[in-house]
């Protein structure tokens, strides 16, 4: 299977600046823990941040031959972006959102996804172990409808 | 870990009348699947259904000496129920809710949870294996503060 | 046809403790008005009055393969209850949702029903007479997709 | 009884263009229905439809020395005409509200009705035996306060 | 005076798990309390507490006869149970309702009370002795109309 | 000063049916009030009662180059319409929105007024005087721009 | 009749600063006119300006023997105070409310008036004149019960 | 094709009184226009203006045998006429909203249709030609399902 | 202990004009009550009333050195004083808001108190004893970190 | 005339991936469209797509001396992008909002336009052609003011 | 130029009981500091501070000849104060609205400034640095019109 | 000090286009200004304009070891961008939010700043001075928690 991993907006900043909120793993590092958990499962993944929905935009297009699943962590994007909302729904590849923290714990404003209604689920308040939860739902995915 | 899974109104009919509508899976079965599992990771689970919003909530506080974690599908509770929501922070007990549909694309008022702000974590959307990574999920967990 | 009768919360008043609100005819005697009426139209039916939204629930899943029609006054679980709307939607019998007094000229909370839109139809302002309206109504159901 | 049946806005398309939706009896045949039927009762009835709300008030104003009770499917104005309401709290009538479709099941702005508050009471849901309901119901109420 | 006191949902943790919450008191001393209190007063008291909303108001209704004044801290019921609130409204017995914690001072969905309307009064913030008020107050009820 | 005098629906019920809510006075003792109150002040005044909305507008637009001033009591269409509001700013006739009761003190759905925003002016709650004050006020209004 | 005519805060600038907003005529031209047409009137007037709330609740209350009737613009406080409000319910002497401009046609927060549901009527929109035409109105007002 | 254009209430207006807000061109050239226009592209077309709900929805079922496409111009139906919606969508006929002016610019009320929902599509904020360009979108229309 | 006493606006109507609402008792009673009361438990007490915020306020601050408690009925405060609650959480003074009448159960916007969120706790519905309640309360209080 | 024509995010996709939903016409032939119904126009257009909000913004920004008006199907933008209108309304062209599909008839959040209220006027619902019925309403638009 | 500093309810308490939510500047001293920082800048002062709405009003309107500019921090009356926002506006002095704290960080309640519309512009969240910088943006203002 | 200032969307548009509204001044002007005045002051600034929300972010991460304070005109953004906020709250750095035009009274969606809550403080309404007023506030600035 062949997996498409975006991270959204201000996560590079992951295990940087500030642990107490961020945690001390890396975006690097979640994204070495994701390759090598895809290959023990065949996976083969593709990493890709950016902090701009017009990039996020034109690699789910860009992608949309190659990739067979999408996990997408759509950061603060998860609220205000219809267009990465379009462009999943365009594409048709099933996609798993997630979250590190619990948005539904969270202010009022992050409690609603725009993306969670075109995906197939959605998994947050695991931290990196959101990912790798994501990293196995999508294995049994079948496209979708 | 002692794990204490919870399900909640009207999902005894998993499996049953409607196939096309709730899968063929019956509650039966997952119920296998959640012990196996769970066994094969090294953890013991207690298995729990009931329609009622007053024994899930006896439920929890009973088992509060017993169980490290609770997985829970409050079902039709999820947007009702804050007694149980009461009983999981009351407790302090660190837990997972889940939900076999996509609850985020379903009406308006099915969007909400009242579960899970006091919970650990969400994963909706994966149908049974909802089930499966909420197990995996809880073996990290530490207790919630 | 075979008709499940279903009294929601306090019902068990009627005709008690305050006749200018609830009027004289007790819970027993609008039973038996509906038994004997039902045998005339040669319907049989099983009546069931409870507190408990589980009991409730209980029972309409517990009839699934019996009934073959629902009647329920869901009294103040009209505007509480997910359970019992999942219920009903979930073992697909064609139901008629009544009230004794009509609930769109009363509090606000009262006039939104979480039951009636997985119902046929709702008779709502009658009286016990509700009820009969109801039975009559019921005689001619199909199935509901 | 002396009953007054008014019929709303479109409803003379009824059992025409679309039978997938308005079904197959028109509104001459239901009107023969409720003739007979109101015969058989020992009712008398006066039949009337418009798509001039003004027309609706008129009739009620007019008929309101003869009327003993109205029978009303207010059709679009049940969400938009305070001044049908109006004419029947004036003019003091008893009142039965139906409707073909289950109004509660449809969009958002149907289910609320102007006309329910100042009405005896509400029956939607069972298409043409919605009226033949509303006609029994009829036979047992006295005049409202 | 004859008092029935109603303990809602999750009352029996007082004074358990989290102290630091919940306070050292437990539910056991509270009734002690209540009933010597009471005893001193020339008052009578029936305790109970339930997590099951219909066993609460089974009780209501069942010591319709028996009670002269509810004391009533419906927890998280406060907020969700039309049931209890239709129970204490038509056995019309008059009813104080307390809360340990100031609900006025927490989340916006804890500030609004279905049950106040129908109760004489609220008593809430003052902990263990919200009770205590209650029961000096309940002496000078006289039956609401 | 030519004033054009219109009232809405069901006004023609006045002193009729119901004398406790509409008083003794009924529409043609209030005609002949204003008609002799408006030729004191030199006034003429055209008299008109409609339950039609279209009507309403007609008459509006029909005597825009008559009428130098506009009142009217537009009862339930004050709240439902938009027409009779668009055709009082279209004919540029200054107008002077009366109503018997004080709608403020009414129903929510009743204290908003469509028309109030392109009248000059609003006079309610003073019964048949509202009339006679509205034709003292008008005697001064100058067009609106 | 003895009439107390209150004005609100900021009633003291008119005539004043801005002449295109507030008009060329001042408050003790106000004041002038009403006390003449009172005369006229054989109606007795007390009048009273104040910037404070307080002021206004105390003079209601100590003017409660005098008062027979009470004519009030209270500008701001007309979004504002539920004292004046209370105070108006309290003394229960009927009372018209006026506004110099058309406060229907002003921003959304000025359209709902808190001392309007306590007042006998409302006269609005028609600049000096309101008073005068509220002056009218107090000849013939009974008591409000 | 056979088109049916409709203007709401007010529109007689146009051209008239006043021709800073409402332009120079009246209602009747605007009809000439159409003509013309519809004689060029082989269309044949009714014109119809009314101030009466009633009447709009009278036409459009009278027509429905007819017409092959309608245009409307709702005006302050446009957000209050859930009978001429509803007309719309039981004849089944392919529908076009014009609005002289760009409605999403002017008063939150007029920024919501009903009719929209019901129509192919809408044109809004080009004056008369917004009437053209409908004409030339019908060319191409194909009977809505 | 000692004890600052605020009661609101309207307050010194009490017993007066209206015994049917008010009661028979004036707040001169009441006060007398209160010293009494508090003499016998040993607390010393100031009285205040005022239809003032500003003074209440003043008040607050003025006593903050000598107050150990504060119990105040902010009547129409209740609703509207954004100063009272900032003055009380500023002197940090443990505060109990009390109201005579259930304010629960009355308007709407009577049912939200801005007071509530900085007080130790609220008593309401009982009337003068609401005082007496709120007096016992206070003994126990630690001051409000 | 000189008229820019903007595409928003996704747009790129017509024609490809799932033609029943986005149609067999590629974003090309539409171009090659408007180009050759321009040229036969006389107008002169330029041609541009981007998922990306800021793109937009620089080229409206970039186009402003060239462009004597805009066409922009805003797509997804059309509800989010503050920022694409406030460079519409800064740069002052005139410009003509179209959209494909009706979006009057699709979910809540995408029947309000950001846009709408800085444009001329908005063309939705009728396919490629929405684009052609703006290219000739563009020709005869004056600059707006 | 001359310019009149407003203090808003409780600010007599800054520096005062609870130093860590207040710092530890008294009022006193800001006083001084504005006083010293105008005479440096040719700015002639006066200071005011009142927990009276209607004494801020009435200084307002006694110092509408005296003052070129108003600065004021209105606490409290920021959000309730309709009164003191009509006469910044009726005095048509330029003013500038200042807060220590950040008032968009705050509760909800907090965020919406009534006086800011009439304002010429809003300092928030620099503490006593937020009167300074008042000072300064008040020297270049013009009069607003 | 080192000082980030970042423009937002539409700013390189200042003193052009449209100098009614935007002014004279350019924005290379008042990057002009701010230098020199950050030079007197001893500070450093970074001027930055972008129409991409991605770039500002990019920009306020790739600066966040450099930058010392922030100063944003956010514009547009101001009311849609979580991610900008996020970024914000993520480097910690102190920030400060200018507005040329008084947002608070623009239309209701400007009014709602994402990006205050975030900040230490707000300035708008002063034009070019916001920036300057900004630069003063930055030198006191101690690093937010």
């Amino acid at each position: 299977m062949k997996v498409l991993v975006i991270h959204g907006p201000n996560l590079s900043l992951l295990g940087g600046r500030d642990p107490d909120v961020y945690g001390r793993t890396t975006l690097g590092q979640i994204n070495d823990m994701l390759e090598e958990r895809a290959a023990k499962m065949g996976h083969s993944v593709k990493l890709f941040q950016s902090n701009h929905e017009g990039e996020i935009v034109d690699r789910i297009i860009g992608e949309a031959d190659w990739a067979e699943a999408i996990i997408i962590n759509p950061a603060a994007f998860t609220h205000t972006s219809v267009a990465i909302r379009d462009a999943i729904a365009a594409v048709g590849i099933p996609t798993v959102e997630v979250h590190l923290s619990n948005i539904h714990a969270r202010e009022e404003f992050r409690q609603k996804s725009l993306i969670a209604p075109v995906s197939v689920g959605q998994i947050s308040g695991f931290g990196v172990r959101s990912y790798l939860l994501a990293l196995e739902a999508v294995g049994k995915l079948s496209p979708k409808k």
